[in-house]
């Protein structure tokens, strides 16, 4: 295909030339920029990595405040230096994730609608929790003068953070530092009034397993979605974060107003999967760009790839937080996969399968980017984290999806109403209903066809979406800051935001009008009968 | 400035070579495309005509639907070949925006409020005749079985069109063609229905001269503009087209429906210059695409350039349509002019004023981006059309605004608030007001480093503005359409859309939950007090 590409080349000079001179002759940012990065850990991690690897390689110095101990984020790199936090829970612990997972599995036994508020419920009462660890782990550095004045001496020119852990949020603000977020969305609570409106009519609220084209009863389930959300952000995220926003920023600040400081959001979507939405113009999307060519798998596993003959090989694997699914379950899974004429590679941890086939290869990791890449790989089965999904798309490789947590019923959602994916629930498994959601995905040609034309679409962008997220990364640095960028709307109280109090004063002045001419009417009416009468 | 910029290219050759690689790999569009173009005249031609001219150098073939005897739009061209529609009024006729001009000078003179309401309603008079002219010129073509052959038969691979005037958008629609537009905004009626949702809390509507920090009563002004453009839309313009749409189109089909058709909106505008505002994944922003570097002054021009000594030029230009200001306006300009120590390039027609000064060149044409960016520049007096604008934008000179008609007050307050212009008033100009501003432009520092700014901000872009209109027009070619960007949500009634009809269910269901327990209470405690005084 890339020779074809370089084929058709002759046709694309001009612009290929016109944008060789605008590369050469935009603005530059000179290497040497002191960037403070507050990453996330777990699969958030990776997607900081790749970019804090570019940034490196372009000459910026980066410091990563960790976690102590962490066991995602090293301390000691060769493109970061560190400065260590007050440890956090044992990042590792997949047991928590897994207990997790036992309880919104319990949630999906209820019916559709009530499931996804059982998931929030669940999410809910864990974030009430965490954000208060968080507020405390700020706290300690805010409060801990000798370590700002280091923060403060080290003159950083960029706090890089991921929001999904406030705390890159709240120090970034306090250092008065231009902020850039790497972002997925701000899953729980309000990104409609932090990031861009989000008409509840047709953008479906996160987690509400909804899609953008819904019936009366699915708006109305979005709506409730989205008050469910306001009452989680106000009345379990803002108040963790209260006494900390109070003792070190202005009065009236929340949690809110010091994420709508973000001058540039770096949102991990691409339209290809995403629901086309109402954005911002400080939103920059770069779904996809951790994604990357396939580059050769090991010898042994090449050569376990290239023994599935022109059957191919499934890839299965679950992301970084669940260790293991429930027996029964991967015992099922096992037994369907024995009856593939493919072979199998299965990223697994756990108790093997008694019904494990000789198809399949058992690995604790897995190169998955590679493996996807690899011509021999005909289907991906899949959580339905956000990473795994934008390399399904990159590489055109249709998903089984087995959602488990958080965003994951949500992504695989919009892969199959593109036709690009099927979806199994674990809670109602069996080797059966695998097996034959399996098999669809391998022999209808429809989902291999979707998604190599959501591959398609996605490679065709103006820039790669890892340039796009350092040119504007390096934008702020350049222009220390994006203000122009900002939306005036933000600032507005909600009632002002949603013309309410307008509405109210015009509906007043209508209602006013009216009601004196229905009394002028009547006046006259009455003067009128009066006079009847008199004459008579 | 430029070789400074080559200097420091050595810090940015990581990017620029994986830009080089993406730009050689990513998916081309072969040439030989055919386009078919449906232009406006004036000044939205001369945005059009650039793109066409970067189209066909890319190998597209490009088919111009003219009106007949146009005098902006030649019937012979070295890059299209033109089709001939029915005449339209004389495009040259400035009579008719000379008389216009007197008719909005007279609202000028109303209350700050009134005055932009009155300019509305002036544009929706003369707007409801041209409607019902473009509709009749729509529909003789539609009803013209040879002529539609002849198009369908050109087998048309795209329609580009600007829908100011929306005869593209009909016949795109109605030859079911992918279609681009190239448009500065629906500058009246609903963009807010069709291109992004635009709260009218911090979006001001277009034409109510208003920004994006408004107060109350602003809000409550910028409300009314809105009902005011619904109701332009549904009662001014939509009837206009509703019998061709009958007679051609599915039932349900307004004008507003086959807009929202729009594979990509390519909105002449620039977040340097715009308020920041939503918009939609399928919304490019191009603003400045037709500013190019400026090329030597002919030889005369650029000896009387020179011989403004360090003082430098004032360039004054108020566009195509107008030709003349009121005479005294003429001379109190000339009298100002004459008292100042830099030269004046003057584009001029009509009476010659008796008190023109010796420094100032009347033209009757002028090379308007090669002086903005000639190095002895030092103020452009303008009318405030956006190509202006953003010529000025883009070479840094600052403004002095005298603002005539449509979208003109509005570019000129947005330029305003950002401390790049200044703005007079043409039916309040006196010969001291006019000096006094245009001193001021000439001698505070702070507009022409605020133009500066905007000036560096534009250019620092990923992309040219021109190249990216070319990649979208091409990835509209390239996919067929790019269905997969549009929103789902226009296709709702207003009631779903803003989500009135869930918002009453829920009331309702609210309301009916309390007064049930209103009256649950009731009767427990009439039950619990009636046997109290049984008891008794």
């Amino acid at each position: 295909m890339d020779e074809d590409r370089l084929k058709k080349m002759s046709c694309n000079i001009p612009i290929f030339l016109t944008g060789l001179c605008f590369l050469l002759l935009r603005p530059t940012c000179c290497s040497g920029s002191r960037i403070l990065v507050v990453p996330v850990y777990a699969s958030h991690w990776i997607n900081m990595e790749v970019i804090l690897r570019e940034l490196h390689s372009r000459g910026h110095s980066i410091t990563v405040l960790r976690s102590g101990e962490s066991s995602y984020i090293p301390a000691n790199s060769s493109f970061y230096t560190s400065i260590d936090m007050k440890p956090m829970m044992d990042e590792s612990d997949n047991n928590y994730y897994n207990h997790l997972l036992l309880a919104v599995m319990e949630c999906r036994r209820s019916l559709t609608f009530l499931r996804s508020f059982c998931q929030q419920y669940i999410i809910t009462s864990i974030m009430a929790n965490g954000h208060m660890f968080l507020a405390n782990i700020t706290a300690t550095m805010l409060d801990d003068p000798v370590f700002m004045k280091k923060l403060h001496d080290a003159k950083f020119d960029l706090m890089l953070t991921d929001p999904a852990m406030p705390i890159g949020v709240l120090l970034g603000s306090y250092l008065k530092l231009p902020m850039v977020f790497n972002v997925r969305w701000i899953n729980t609570g309000e990104g409609h009034s932090t990031i861009a409106p989000s008409p509840v009519s047709y953008v479906p609220v996160s987690g509400s397993e909804l899609h953008d084209q819904m019936t009366f009863l699915e708006r109305t389930m979005n709506m409730l979605f989205y008050l469910y959300s306001v009452v989680q952000q106000h009345f379990f995220i803002n108040p963790a974060y209260s006494d900390l926003c109070q003792r070190h920023f202005p009065p009236g600040t929340d949690l809110l107003s010091l994420q709508r400081a973000a001058d540039i959001w770096l949102l991990r979507a691409d339209f290809v999967f995403e629901f086309p939405r109402p954005t911002m113009p400080n939103v920059v999307y770069i779904g996809g760009f951790q994604c990357k060519k396939a580059r050769p798998l090991p010898d042994e596993l090449e050569a376990f790839m290239q023994s599935s003959g022109d059957h191919g090989v499934v890839v299965m694997s679950l992301g970084t937080l669940v260790s293991a699914l429930p027996h029964e379950v991967t015992e099922a899974i096992a037994a369907a996969f024995a009856q593939l004429p493919q072979k199998v590679v299965w990223k697994f941890v756990g108790e093997i399968p008694s019904s494990l086939g000789n198809n399949t290869l058992l690995v604790h990791w897995l190169p998955q980017n590679d493996l996807l890449g690899h011509p021999k790989t005909r289907a991906f089965v899949a959580h339905g984290g956000t990473n795994g999904m934008y390399e399904a798309i990159y590489h055109g490789v249709p998903v089984l999806g087995l959602p488990l947590l958080f965003d994951q019923f949500d992504n695989l959602l919009r892969m199959k109403v593109r036709g690009a994916a099927r979806v199994v629930e674990v809670v109602s498994l069996t080797k059966e209903n695998f097996l034959e959601a399996l098999k669809d995905i391998l022999e209808t040609p429809s989902y291999r066809e979707n998604i190599q034309r959501l591959s398609q679409l996605h490679h065709d962008q103006p820039m790669s979406p890892m340039d796009t997220a350092i040119f504007w990364i390096e934008y702020v640095l350049r222009n220390k800051g994006a203000a122009h960028l900002k939306s005036a709307g933000f600032h507005l109280p909600w009632y002002s935001y949603f013309s309410v109090d307008v509405a109210a004063l015009i509906m007043a002045l209508v209602g006013a009008f009216v009601w004196a001419s229905v009394l002028v009417c009547r006046f006259l009416c009455c003067r009128s009968s009066r006079r009847k009468m008199k004459a008579e």
